[in-house]
């Protein structure tokens, strides 16, 4: 099986953590070299990496510290990774680490095993999305769900069912083109790249026929938050008529979307791309960076079963 | 009543037309100088001006050649207007210029007359529209309406409504930050620019009730052709119960949506902003610059009634 680097976007050689940038995609692949928590922590707020990448990171952090020997700030490191982010919660995994480390469990072969779960099992979630699948599909898909849609094609690929993607670009960020259409090209996907305005042109022309997109957050209700663009995109796929699937994280404890936190970020980095001014000065700008897509309207949910 | 540069983006100053370089806006208001025809249709062509800018421009070129004592060669113009862009049909206004040449009606007072029904008639569209507003209501818009909104928010002004605006950025033009959030905020109106992924995002929240769009072309059954991502508000709109209001031109000879010629632009003007690459090299990318709202999404048609 070959994995797109964003499949597993962090690496722990030595004491130091490696970080994909995925800021700095697809022009350069380069890693940013954390040696310690902070330097690490610093990522997850600047969004040098996400989603997986970010479950990730924060169990190296733990990793890592206690490779340094200093397993006794585990709670302090704790709650500097639970305040990195308002939207995604990183509570339940810091929570579980500390559970480990409460009940004088052997902390590392815990986090490793977790991991190598967490492998497994979003190889096994590829797989049940591939099931979905049939020869011809035109898939179409919004941000970046960490390598998940080119494994995706691969498991199809050996079931005999050649597929093919368009993408959003993802606006203000444009993770769709710089990770997506990067990753399903290098592995040899077609994949096209459409606005995020194109998905009602390109869904009406028959151009493609499902959607599949990530989530970052699932409510105990079904409901999820994603990316913002991805509750119009499933606005528009019922209208059509065509299945809206969701590859999802573990269920959080959170009762329904109405509950989940929504992040919005400064308006800067829409109205600017790379230093160039994309709107008139003294404009303002309103950039929430997640919509929550009701229950509703997902067609099913691809769910990751975590084995401990 | 102030206008927006927007709403009269053409004239003509004894011999040369002057023509509102669009793509250069917000930066720069300026106005590039077509000595005849041939200049004029590459203007077109390269998109420097739309919408209602295309109309005037095409009124000015005839009116320009008959400055210019070249009307002998009306028939040629008429050919080279014709063949500058696919999707926006010039030819029921150069068949009229035409039809008064051959009728050998006074050419000059004909194209004048229909300028100034043009500006009156405009000016009724947006009073036609201010009737649809109440007082604190939030328009959603997309792309630009050639300085209408500006002058329908003026007129609000005029009955004590006082309203507000969320602007789509319009990719990969930006028409919606360069040009309507600009000429709304010029013009003193409260105006926010959101990414065209977010509007089921800020529709769902109740941050926008209305939405008002233009449009490029109108079927003889009510379907509309604009600028590409306004299908995708309309089944949003309809979605959640919100009222989707066309500025419509007026009606060509095409019977419905279908009959609507779409032009597919290269992907490099979505691939790239200003040269900088937005996407991996050797990706492609597919823009159909315009698409089809069926008449059922449409709440209203504001029509355009043309005096002559």
């Amino acid at each position: 099986m070959k994995f797109s680097p964003l499949f597993w976007p962090i690496q722990l050689k030595g004491n130091t953590i490696y970080i994909l940038d995925e800021t700095l995609l697809p022009q350069k692949l380069s890693y940013i070299k954390a040696k310690d928590y902070k330097q690490a922590c610093r990522a997850i707020r600047e969004m040098k990496t996400r989603a997986v990448g970010q479950v990730l990171l924060v169990m190296y952090i733990f990793l890592q510290l206690i490779k340094q020997g200093r397993q006794n700030e585990i709670a302090k490191v704790a709650n500097a990774i639970n305040a990195t982010r308002p939207t995604l919660s990183f509570k339940s995994l810091t929570d579980m680490v500390l559970g480990w480390s409460k009940s004088k469990a052997p902390l590392e072969k815990c986090i490793l095993g977790f991991l190598e779960g967490l492998k497994y099992s979003r190889i096994k979630q590829a797989e049940e999305a591939s099931k979905l699948i049939k020869d011809k599909d035109v898939i179409l898909t919004h941000c970046n769900v960490s390598g998940l849609l080119p494994l995706i094609g691969e498991i199809c690929l050996k079931q005999n069912k050649k597929i093919s993607f368009f993408a959003t670009e993802t606006r203000p960020y444009l993770q769709g083109s710089r990770l997506t259409a990067w990753e399903l090209k290098r592995a040899g996907f077609d994949v096209t790249i459409i606005t995020d305005g194109m998905t009602a042109s390109v869904i009406s022309q028959g151009k493609v026929n499902k959607v599949i997109v990530g989530a970052d957050h699932l409510a105990l209700n079904g409901d999820i938050a994603n990316k913002v663009g991805t509750y119009a995109i499933a606005v528009i796929a019922k209208y059509f008529g065509i299945p809206f699937y969701v590859l999802c994280p573990p269920a959080s404890g959170l009762k329904s979307g109405k509950d989940i936190k929504i992040e919005i970020r400064p308006d800067i980095e829409m109205l600017e791309y790379q230093g160039l001014r994309l709107a008139p000065k003294g404009v303002k700008g309103y950039y929430p960076a997640f919509d929550v897509t009701p229950a509703e309207l997902i067609t099913k949910h691809i769910h990751l079963e975590i084995k401990r």
